[in-house]
């Protein structure tokens, strides 16, 4: 058997570099070379929670240089070392979006919306993709009924917008944490804020729902929000971050929003650890693990916002940690 | 924080009935419920291998019965534990199956071609997907410039038919490991194999390559069957079994074939069961371990026929057996 050695590779290329000039193939073909297709599948997945119908509709991904400070509360080695060990580049922010869409038969809600469009910097085509793979999927967005936020950071929100910031799903009620409307849509907490990172964060929240006019329903822990779709809070991550219980008959999923963001991964094998755009990191810290421990008890699968695509899994404990278990991939639902 | 536990699940769940029935969310919509759209993505992913463009295409996944003896050398109950910890039913074996198609800029290949359409009970709507997933994901089977077929069983060579049993991909070489072709063409071989479960595998190899006139390139370990892909032989599943090594630029990826087959992880996890479709299981053990022990130590990664799709990961060592790290889903190629 051949070894694989780097040497044998190398040594290969130059073979096949020989075996294309003199024509390759021993057969010979009279149509010209196939073209690559250079298109991706489009983003979306498909499965079922009982009796309702879920679609993770993905926004996309994004990678960006990695803050020193990307985990508060561990070095910026360390990371690097959980980054090489998953096969993944080091000093760099590798971030999935995934809005999840739920028809229960009779309401069709949306969770969460993605970065947006025409707005950050990441939204050139790596993001902001969750509208067209949305129609894509099969969806229409006028007939979402509910858009429900989990927490108002830009990358949960502002896909609430389309190209021209009018409301991306016209005919939808827009259901709000109440805890979140109260931290961000105050005007002594924004005065407060001015000149740190986080004045940018009050001033895109009244950018978006400013633009159309503030027409929110708020929201408060252990709502039912939809038949089947019920709050829970999981604060931390933002003051009013919020959790959903998907129920279908005797089939449940937890929505987890944010309970492990940025590279989710990072937080679910090292749950300690605090990222740096947890605003309570403790109670961040908290509420992830009374979650997890609450999901591996029950036996639930996870969807996350910033699991690996297409974010359907479950957790288990791992040492100290925890780790997640994809699920199979069903290609024919 | 609610509690998730079954109890208040139900309780939410009856809760939701009764919201349901008075009216559910709190707007009033004017236009019908949006009915479920039932439809899988198209099953294929895209991604690069240096200047290569790889795309892996579903042929679906099966569910049938796990045979006792699905494990020669563990009990079922054994199997059953792992399924379970997997998340997976018990007593069934899941399988799925994946080909892979390459574009080399010069040549496009498709290594492997699924269960085909029309003749196994398993073809019911559940796998056959290839063909369709193919021109779905932008390629026509007139395009393809060569077929390379890892061994004889059917859910590798049946798709090079089509319905009307002519050749799936008419302008395509069908390329097939020469050990293969003495195996299952060999008249002496099927005489002995008369009346046992073999039987049907020599007389499917016959159909199936007997439908274009046998017409076919054999070759051999270390052949570069196209610039840039080289056999590897992999023997032990069948005695002519062949991976193969795909190389452009400094980047390698190993299209292992049937290396761990059925519900390969089964295998990964434990490198010295045997499954009972591995034609002579201590070699297949061997061939297991010698590949995955090089791809470890060159950190190549794999693309496995019978991985959870879309089958591209990293292997690594995991006690006295191996685990595989998917690669991350990239939305953008």
């Amino acid at each position: 058997m051949t070894k694989l050695t780097r040497r044998t590779m190398l040594s290969g290329a130059a073979t096949v570099a020989a075996a294309t000039m003199t024509g390759g193939l021993s057969g010979t073909t009279v149509h010209a070379a196939a073209p690559a297709v250079g298109k991706q599948v489009p983003g979306y997945y498909r499965y079922k929670v009982g009796d309702f119908e879920v679609t993770v509709v993905t926004d996309g991904r994004t990678a960006t240089p990695l803050p020193d400070t990307y985990v508060a509360n561990a070095k910026k080695d360390q990371v690097n070392e959980v980054l090489a060990s998953s096969y993944l580049p080091e000093n760099t922010a590798t971030h999935l979006y995934t809005p999840v869409v739920i028809n229960t038969g009779s309401k069709l809600v949306v969770i969460d919306t993605g970065l947006g469009l025409g707005m950050f910097g990441q939204t050139k085509g790596a993001a902001g993709q969750f509208h067209s793979n949305l129609v894509a999927s099969g969806i229409d967005p006028k007939q979402v009924d509910a858009v429900v936020i989990s927490h108002f950071h830009g990358d949960h929100i502002n896909g609430l917008l389309d190209a021209e910031n009018k409301l991306a799903f016209p005919n939808a009620e827009i259901m709000v944490p109440a805890g979140e409307w109260k931290q961000w849509m105050d005007d002594s907490n924004m005065s407060k804020a001015a000149g740190t990172p986080l004045e940018g964060n009050y001033k895109n929240a009244r950018r978006v729902f400013g633009a159309f006019g503030n027409k929110v329903t708020q929201y408060e822990d252990g709502k039912e929000l939809v038949g089947g779709i019920k709050a829970i809070a999981t604060p931390g991550h933002t003051p009013g971050h919020m959790s959903y219980l998907v129920s279908s008959g005797p089939r449940s999923l937890l929505v987890q929003s944010d309970i492990t963001a940025g590279m989710a991964f990072l937080f679910v094998k090292n749950p300690d650890w605090q990222l740096m755009f947890d605003m309570d990191k403790p109670l961040a810290v908290q509420s992830r693990k009374k979650i997890y421990d609450m999901v591996i008890a029950e036996k639930i699968p996870v969807q996350g916002y910033h699991f690996p695509y297409p974010g359907l899994a479950y957790v288990e404990k791992d040492g100290n940690g925890y780790r997640i278990v994809p699920v199979g991939w069903n290609p024919t639902l």
